[in-house]
């Protein structure tokens, strides 16, 4: 079976040959400081604009990330990247200094689950041996282009998110001990929330219904996946979630986290959490994937979430669009897991 | 053989099952008014805004094509659209209204290149059945975001070119009788030039990089080609490509033409020609469909052009990195089309 409803299932599934995260200074401090391959004291990362500091930390993540593939960039077949900047200029320039055929994607805070799922099938399919795949963000980077100008000061209320600062980049082939097993593809919701400070609330019924489409389309039930997190719904969205989910008749609450409510510690002064397309993509790289190596998680669905609004559309009035994609990766160690798939 | 260099190869080619062009008041004055599904006399589409009436045209193009595709939003497997708002809005908001497992893609002006080869990927790989492309652009609103305030006036070079309005969309499936029978996927190039009243120049080298992989790869010749269409290389640009292809040995001046070049009389003052994403997708859907469904062209090589800098990059002093994807069109009228290759 290679489709049902919304979910893509690989019979011989691609696999994570390499992965690295590279993080700004704040992330550093927070829990998954020493899960990072590379933390910048710097947030500009020693250029002199905080776009061209996420510039390099995408080239670093995908240095570090090819390295750990074995590969080099003449081996790999394409490049998938996608960023939160117009225009995504940061992809554009790292497929620039990379020379790599490219496609550029874009969901917002959900790119990474996006790109892990493109990948996927160009590997599946035979049209790749090897995808590099590349996202991040950087707060100040973010703040200068959704909330300026910034030096007014903005007073962020208790549901608003901070944008990560970090870049986290994978090679998708044929080895490695991480594999993609399925994937379903988000369709755009929109309730009606026009409020960019409480996108946790406005991209929960996103991630809810991508999450409920998985279990139905994978005949899986939650008790046979070890984890599920959820991108960046923060701690307001990460409980309209499982709320959505209950009435769906869906209980995640005892393996559910979300990479957001884990990005930092509490005084960290975050309000609701982290956001960012780094912020799913580096969590799960530097945290996750290690877990599943370790053995402590065998088969974890991870769900990447995105609001696709725009400065000029919230000006205009209009509500936010959101999206959410889900990959169910799974550890080769300890042997196949049973798929439990009627 | 699935894929040699940047080329995809597709055995049981997939198709165009469907595919319809909506256009502007400008657009419809051109050479290509009466082969466009629909031209809108009111440039904002009777929206109160040029967002939203970008937004309307991208619907309606999506409907047309569907209907003459014999396919309703249900039946789409997935919808994969981008254009060059900020946050590829246009598009968000359609996936939104539609109701289509989604993926967003930027290429800025080569999105409908883009569009078609992932598209093409999933439907060959059994992914999906049915897959709908949509992409566009609006003069207005592409002012606005790149060159605002346009209130001010701005003085436009000869080397300049104009934002073409409209929407282009594809239905990608098994039936048709147009096929997809390969793909280039372009590399990123960039040579330094920072003038964005000249992306023709600037995108010239990535054409060229992109036409030239696609003969090597495929083994085909240029003659072996009825038809080379560039997506809006303009007046400049387009000398700049023949001469960069000359200077590699590949003469393709007496069958290649510019979408952007074509779009407009010379009366219509828009210097350099047209771009922007409709550019591309509306002349390929409206004009080059048209051409090979009567058996005047039965084998075309469309190469959507892309300048991916933002407005941020330019101001920071950034140069335009930009990207071509190629697509080689054959019809199935008047039997198979011999390959030619080796």
């Amino acid at each position: 079976m290679k489709k049902r409803g919304q979910t893509l299932f690989f019979d011989k599934p691609p696999r994570i040959q390499g992965a690295a995260a590279v993080a700004g200074p704040k992330e550093g401090l927070g829990p998954f400081g020493p899960d990072f391959d590379k933390v910048h004291q710097d947030v500009r990362a020693g250029e002199n604009s905080f776009e061209r500091g996420e510039r390099r930390m995408f080239l670093e993540a995908a240095a570090l990330a090819m390295q750990k593939a074995g590969v080099t960039d003449r081996e790999v077949d394409f490049l998938l990247a996608g960023d939160l900047l117009n225009q995504i200029i940061s992809s554009g320039f790292v497929a620039r200094e990379l020379s790599i055929p490219y496609f550029g994607l874009y969901g917002a805070c959900s790119t990474f689950g996006e790109i892990v799922a493109l990948g996927t099938v160009l590997v599946d399919a035979g049209f790749a041996d090897t995808v590099l795949g590349i996202t991040g963000s950087h707060n100040c980077g973010a703040e200068r282009q959704y909330r300026y100008p910034t030096e007014y000061g903005v007073q962020r209320p208790a549901t608003a998110q901070w944008t990560a600062t970090g870049a986290g980049a994978v090679v998708l082939g044929l080895e490695g001990d991480i594999l993609v097993r399925a994937v379903t593809v988000g369709k755009v919701h929109d309730l009606g929330i026009k409020n960019p400070f409480n996108m946790g609330t406005a991209m929960a019924p996103a991630a809810a219904d991508t999450i409920y489409s998985h279990f139905q389309d994978s005949g899986l039930e939650p008790k046979q996946v070890d984890l599920i997190a959820t991108g960046d719904l923060g701690t307001v969205g990460r409980e309209v979630n499982i709320a959505l989910l209950e009435r769906q008749g869906l209980d995640i609450s005892d393996r559910y986290i979300d990479c957001g409510v884990m990005m930092y510690y509490s005084h960290q002064q975050v309000e609701a959490g982290a956001s960012g397309c780094a912020c799913s993509a580096i969590v799960t790289i530097a945290h996750l994937f290690k877990r599943l190596r370790q053995g402590d998680l065998r088969r974890i669905l991870v769900v990447p979430t995105g609001a696709l609004h725009s400065p000029t559309s919230y000006l205009q009035g209009d509500s936010i669009p959101c999206i959410a994609q889900a990959i169910l990766f799974e550890t080769t160690k300890g042997g196949e897991t049973k798929w439990g798939h009627t």
